[in-house]
């Protein structure tokens, strides 16, 4: 019996969120976490969907809609057994097949956003399919289905397919150990929920005493607003979390390279673990150059890394101590392993970018599988959480002390409630029309 | 008295030329070059327009229409003089100053092709009100007044604007000079016309033997389909051309890096001065490989390098002999004068991407006004000339024995007949109803 996808069914999906300051960066003043939302429909008689979307921050999720109306034809009447039989194939051909459409990136910008949403949209169906959740999928597989599943096209001088199935099989031996592991422990996360630009003193104390108080042992401030400010509400962090825990810095891209440099020298005396986007998520070399000149702090990026191409190079020069990879921002899941295993090689730990809507959903599945079928390490290591929009998911993540507890239920625990669909459609929903909120820029 | 920009209009232009394999290349089997084209409407007593286009090959191309109708709120209701007062200060607030829509890029893909065609189009205005073509408004501009229009960050580690202003003071008193020369003589070109990959030797033969006898002293090739192909066809065009004239040879991103190198060793006995897009556009170390390892060939790219990091990271890694600055793969011209500049500083000529539909038209500006007012040299510079849709423009290109005569009417050179317009609309225009060509992939 073969599944077929009889329609994709895409819905622009807004939360208001820009109303409360959640969110708030150097970079990003009032976002309204936002999804490109597709549904594949089959004709399985349990009318079996696959869901996935792509994460913006409100304006444009539009584009985004037309983006996946323009690639539904790779997927619409096609079989999943078809799909999945040859899944690298699939990608190559979803990202390069039209031609006409590639010449609007390629693998970047709005297009690639709106492949991720199509792409995780597949992996939720096929896991749905072998009712498993997508990590379980991922680890269940050998090292040459999982090769089968990638396109190695651009980075072959950095990771071949023969490597690749060599990082794989080096721990196949253990998986069951790492598993079990997970089972009862859960992945360990961090938290930015205390630390966004927009909040007052007093609630950044409050949150991250709760923080503290709920077992939490890393968190995340927001920073490249005035340098000064910065310096401040470093401080303060430092007095509620002490020294002993760990404390990162994000600037969301607002320092030149230089300038990077200069800041994170002030800043230095809070001994933070890592700088997040310093600056350009594009500038490999301006990476590369501000981390050499302000270790040992660490240099984080990719959560805006738009491509398996860019990650290479931060790998080949030396410019990052944290891989950052981002569910929705790469191509979908296929491209994301592709850039764990080249981090493996590396050997640079790879953290996953979280928050947002949807995100902590999909990249629990992403470390998982990072732990028990690639690094087989915890060094490094932590997964980004963000307290907001969980509640929207039919299987929403759960946190025990400060640790990713493993989704079960089968897919990419990415689907949302039919009624939070409906009410934060975007322009019609309730949540939009009730309140007649603006969403003028 | 002011100039209003009352209303912004989009339309989806497409010309049908895949029927006839015109641009085909090794990752473009079928382009229908097409535009998203914008018109700036304003409240002149004249009704002067600003028009811009963004160039893509196709399908998507409404993609990029819904992307422009996003930003139009950043011109429609402001005046002329308020954003050409502080044009530096325009650029860097469409591109950043909605940070919810930056999200999608940040300028990169479908967002940066969209704010090219609206900047482009404010430049159109600009030159028309002031009554010059665009090459003419910059080369008459101070040092001062050029430096004003550009936005630095993300590149202060290469370029400061005081090392602009001073590449732009090197040869000011010399301008005159220049300028004369160029209305005498034109701007050396290329032509890409006899060697795609769709030809038959036959028709290679004849294009090439045509050019020849035009006066063209330069040809590209096609390559990175069959390497065994690819070698019979530059025997052919060897044969046609001779040995004193110029080959360049274009590969259009198909191949890995050790892979371009293996294939640029094949094809080094036709002694290529240039092998174009070896690999992925964003492989910056990748083409730094490559150029080490198959010099004295030159290494040359462009036209899919999305915005200025970038591009100083290929020329910070010492990438490339050839910097093919593309006019709408930036975000507009802005963008363009700082890559000229970044160029001029690290010793790299500009070579614009042209060809499609309307880059001619556009680029003919950029290389006038770089020759003229900033590198003062026509040393390894040619600009790209492809003999494809020109009759529909009021202000066609206009070649001279294998030179570009530079444009006198006002204007960025870039509008096109109202009856092209209405032709060509997709999907309602005649050209697209008349023949029901087909659209799909």
């Amino acid at each position: 019996m073969t599944t077929t996808i009889t329609n994709l069914a895409v819905r622009d999906i807004r939360f208001p969120t820009s109303r409360t300051l959640d969110g708030s960066d150097a970079m990003n003043s009032a976002p309204d976490y936002s999804a490109t939302y597709v549904v594949l429909e089959t004709d399985t008689p349990n009318h079996l969907e696959g869901h996935g979307l792509t994460f913006t921050i409100g304006r444009g999720n539009e584009v985004c809609v037309a983006a996946v109306n323009s690639l539904a034809s790779f997927v619409v009447g096609r079989t999943l057994e078809d799909i999945t039989s040859d899944m690298g194939a699939f990608w190559r051909h979803i990202t390069t097949g039209d031609s006409q459409l590639r010449w609007l990136g390629p693998d970047k910008g709005v297009m690639h956003l709106a492949t991720a949403a199509i792409v995780n949209a597949v992996w939720d169906l096929w896991a749905k399919t072998e009712g498993k959740p997508v990590w379980k999928l991922l680890v269940d597989m050998s090292p040459e289905q999982l090769v089968k599943c990638l396109d190695f096209r651009f980075v072959t001088d950095a990771l071949t397919p023969e490597e690749a199935l060599a990082i794989l099989r080096r721990n196949v031996s253990t998986k069951a150990i790492r598993e079990k592991e997970m089972l009862e422990n859960g992945y360990p996360a961090y938290t930015t929920s205390a630390g966004w630009l927009g909040y007052s003193e007093e609630k950044v104390r409050r949150l991250a005493r709760e923080g503290v108080a709920e077992g939490w042992t890393y968190f995340k401030q927001k920073v490249g607003g005035d340098i000064e400010e910065d310096i401040r509400r470093a401080a303060i962090l430092r007095e509620e979390i002490g020294w002993d825990r760990k404390l990162m810095m994000d600037a969301n891209q607002v320092w030149d390279v230089d300038e990077s440099v200069a800041n994170m020298r002030r800043l230095a005396e809070f001994d933070p673990w890592w700088i997040e986007e310093p600056t350009s998520p594009d500038d490999i070399l301006g990476h590369a150059s501000i981390r050499r000149r302000i270790a040992p702090i660490g240099v984080a990026t990719g959560e805006h890394c738009h491509n398996r191409v860019m990650f290479k190079q931060l790998l080949q020069a030396g410019a990052i101590d944290f891989c950052q990879v981002d569910s929705a921002r790469l191509g979908g899941l296929n491209e994301v392993i592709i850039v764990v295993l080249m981090a493996a090689k590396f050997g640079v730990p790879v953290c996953p970018h979280a928050g947002g809507v949807g995100l902590c959903e999909y990249v629990q599945n992403i470390s998982l599988f990072d732990y028990i079928a690639v690094s087989a390490s915890l060094e490094n290591r932590v997964l980004e959480y963000v307290d907001h929009l969980h509640e929207h998911f039919l299987d929403p993540v759960v946190i025990r002390k400060g640790h990713y507890m493993p989704p079960q239920r089968p897919g990419y625990s990415i689907e949302m409630h039919a009624q939070t669909l409906e009410r934060f459609q975007y322009p019609d929903g309730e949540a939009w029309t009730e309140d007649s909120p603006t969403q003028e820029a």
